[in-house]
């Protein structure tokens, strides 16, 4: 993929905040890259892009489109949860970091976990958090991550 | 602790969700023995309850009290996450549990821990997650939780 720029220009991979239109522009294809993501549908979208836009600043999903084909080649998200502890702090949470296969080795993931990180910092968060596989762990520990706790979950289905 | 309650009544420890009026039952003491929370006033308490009240079942603090000494002995929170993976769904985050120390033994952890999940899978979540140090990890293991991912931490200050 980083030589299948046929134009004279180079590629552009500016970081924004994911627009309505994107869904036809494959941020659904790129999700299930991450994990299972069968069928959106564009009222179920409308309806999800809504709630969360509801929320502003405190959730906030960024996307990566490359400027030749249109297409979202990356994305993120981070939302600020708010707390007592800490004297009444937040706490960024990133989720759902995932590059298009196609498209790795472009740096995207650090650009998309630094936007997350930035908007944490400047909604006045006192850290910001995030759970990864041990085979991210390097990458993250890169992005100015370190290691602290163990993720417990459990599934409801 | 357990054997300090003078009347013949039995202890009861009801799991409920935190009241505005909780501050003054020692809720900011009690977060304490968790992590930092040095002084929070009555506006702060206010201010941010009311937030958090905003978002409804979105985020939900709950607390135990000694119905006996009337003081908050337990507490935790979760709060939902709207994702577009897994078509749409949400994801329960557990945070600061925690139980006082002169009240540990009382299966109060447990209590609280069910209280969240059940208000996970009610709202709908497809899963309910934590992150918790390597000491706590039997702990929660005996609330249902499975060891999944490593959390990664950016400190801003």
């Amino acid at each position: 993929m980083a030589g299948s720029n046929s134009s004279d220009e180079p590629r552009s991979f500016q970081v924004r905040r994911l627009q309505i239109t994107d869904k036809s522009k494959g941020f659904i294809e790129l999700l299930r890259q991450l994990s299972v993501c069968d069928s959106v549908s564009d009222d179920e979208f409308r309806d999800r892009f809504q709630e969360l836009n509801y929320l502003g600043d405190d959730h906030v999903i960024c996307v990566i489109e490359d400027g030749n084909s249109g297409k979202i080649v990356a994305t993120g998200s981070v939302f600020i949860e708010k707390k007592f502890l800490r004297n009444c702090g937040k706490v960024g949470h990133i989720e759902d970091v995932v590059v298009d296969r196609d498209a790795r080795g472009l740096q995207l993931g650090r650009k998309v976990v630094a936007f997350l990180t930035e908007h944490a910092r400047s909604m006045g968060c006192y850290k910001v958090v995030l759970d990864c596989s041990t085979e991210n762990l390097a990458f993250y520990e890169k992005c100015g991550f370190k290691q602290k706790e163990v993720q417990m979950v459990q599934y409801f289905i």
